[in-house]
């Protein structure tokens, strides 16, 4: 399947306008001094839903012949993209039926509901989602929506590249460096497609947890590589253990490179969201903005654009990220 | 002295721009069905300084006349107005000197200090920050940027009202109410003058914490009232005991009337804007989010407009909040 042209990302952009939210560029004066360079965020918890993903579902269902519209949606997510699908699917008037672990975040399950979605939930150590899924399509002929191996949601998730560009310049900045959470690639690959079309010559880098490096292992291998066993991470977004097909095909082509933070710097990361910029961030959704703050990446006197990804966490997680010591860097 | 005109707000936006934030009017399609209403947030957290009253320092001092510049500005507050001059000074090229409560949240004393102002602490209990304000200015020959009771501050302020009225206009919105916190009363006045011009006919609300509704009482006897006593509320950012008398003039002819939260009320608030618009919000500037989610004014079949002030909070009072039961209404 070929990736999607600029050309469709731009359509894309199109589609959601006056749906999807065009989130703010933020940025912190007093952040910046200590940092010594100008870090701006791409606030995608105030999108719809709490995340970037109501844009790939938005663009993707849009896509639907309008024939096979009455049969509704079927997707499977750890959340964001039920979420996301759940509120596309009822912006346009289509019925979703969503799979979902059962031990997704509370707060996950819950709104995926009030969105107005079937839940079908599963054991996510016992049983494949992907069969679940396959078996509802079958069964009722609803489109598939997948997560993010689809150039439909591809282009949808280049919608955030197409504005942070927009919104860096409108602001008379060059981001010499974009950084964006991966895991099964799709905003990743969407935004170097983006990026490479508007900000030509600036690299785009994976950030992954620790545990669930997968793109940083196999853009080093130059071949899709999957990580083993089951590594703790509470960034429940981002627990995918392979590239998808198409978004790695994109990402070994546009992405730099990739870069792994820890737990403990991911809260550090949702702390100073919290202070700097006053925007609740999802452990999943501050891995890139970790990646900064811990110097995994240099920003003394550039300029680098993080996208957080999401703000779906439940209170008792971001409070505990609030009072967990910061590591030293 | 007269109150703002249109123009000077107007004025005022046309200074602003480029160095305020036009913060975001979110919304949630969830907590809309919940309410069976419109809910509009006007996010002023998002501001530099993380607080709406950036606007009214920045837009006072540039109104100081150049000879006068190098003395510097002074200004006394229980933090987010110390802040918000502290920053636009140094954006503007002035240095400040902050008279502030020696119990203010650490977080605000801390990032006035980190603008590169002068931070004095006084006893909130013993002192007068009137007094210490006016021998500073005496003996420096600095320029006193006062909280509220100023119409260069309540111009600045009243930015928040036009940038509502015009984001709603976009959405195809016209508000039924805006609701808005009040303590010495000048965001309320600018935003009351705002609208009057740009919503006709929509009105106004003041929302203040129980124990500090002086602006609620003056309001109903037509005469400004001070509290007594010192009644316990989280709301540090509206312990006010008195209407300004500038502001007051204004919001007796142009606000409705006021309301009144409890400190419960506000926390469940705090948790309501962290889940459905990610959003963190101080306890002071969640008092009229709390109004509307309280039933203080009714929403369903509605739409209303609530300004959400600021951010500025320590993270143990934010992770309490989202920790506590919600009072039942």
């Amino acid at each position: 399947m070929n990736p999607p042209s600029i050309a469709e990302i731009e359509a894309a952009a199109v589609r959601l306008a006056g749906h999807a939210v065009v989130t703010p560029l933020l940025s912190s004066p007093l952040l910046d001094d200590r940092l010594g360079g100008r870090l701006l965020i791409k606030a995608e918890p105030l999108q719809r839903t709490g995340s970037f993903k109501y844009r790939g579902a938005f663009n993707r269902i849009s896509l639907i012949p309008e024939a096979e519209r009455g049969r509704g949606v079927v997707a499977y997510s750890s959340g964001n993209h039920a979420q996301g699908v759940a509120a596309a699917a009822r912006d346009l008037g289509l019925q979703a039926t969503i799979v979902m672990p059962a031990d997704s975040p509370a707060i996950k399950l819950r709104n995926t509901h009030a969105w107005g979605a079937r839940v079908v939930t599963y054991d996510r150590h016992r049983e494949s989602r992907e069969e679940i899924g396959a078996a509802l399509t079958a069964e009722t002929g609803a489109t598939l929506v997948k997560p993010y191996d689809d150039p439909g949601v591809i282009a949808g998730q280049g919608t955030v590249g197409l504005e942070l560009a927009a919104q860096a310049a409108a602001l008379g900045l060059v981001p010499e460096a974009v950084l964006v959470p991966a895991s099964g690639g799709g905003l990743l690959a969407g935004i170097a497609l983006a990026v490479a079309a508007r900000l030509p010559g600036c690299p785009v880098w994976a950030v992954e947890p620790a545990g669930y490096d997968d793109t940083a292992r196999s853009l080093a291998a130059g071949r899709r590589l999957a990580i083993t066993g089951e590594p703790q991470s509470f960034c429940d977004a981002l627990l995918m253990t392979i590239p998808g097909e198409i978004t790695f095909e994109i990402n070994q082509r546009r992405v730099a490179g990739g870069l792994v933070v820890s737990d403990g710097e991911v809260a550090a990361a949702m702390a100073v969201a919290f202070d700097a910029f006053k925007l609740v961030v999802e452990p999943g959704g501050a891995v890139a903005l970790a990646a900064v703050l811990s110097g995994k990446i240099p920003c003394r006197g550039r300029t680098l654009a993080v996208v957080c990804s999401g703000g779906n966490v439940d209170p008792a997680v971001f409070a505990a990220a609030l009072a967990a010591p910061a590591p030293t860097a």
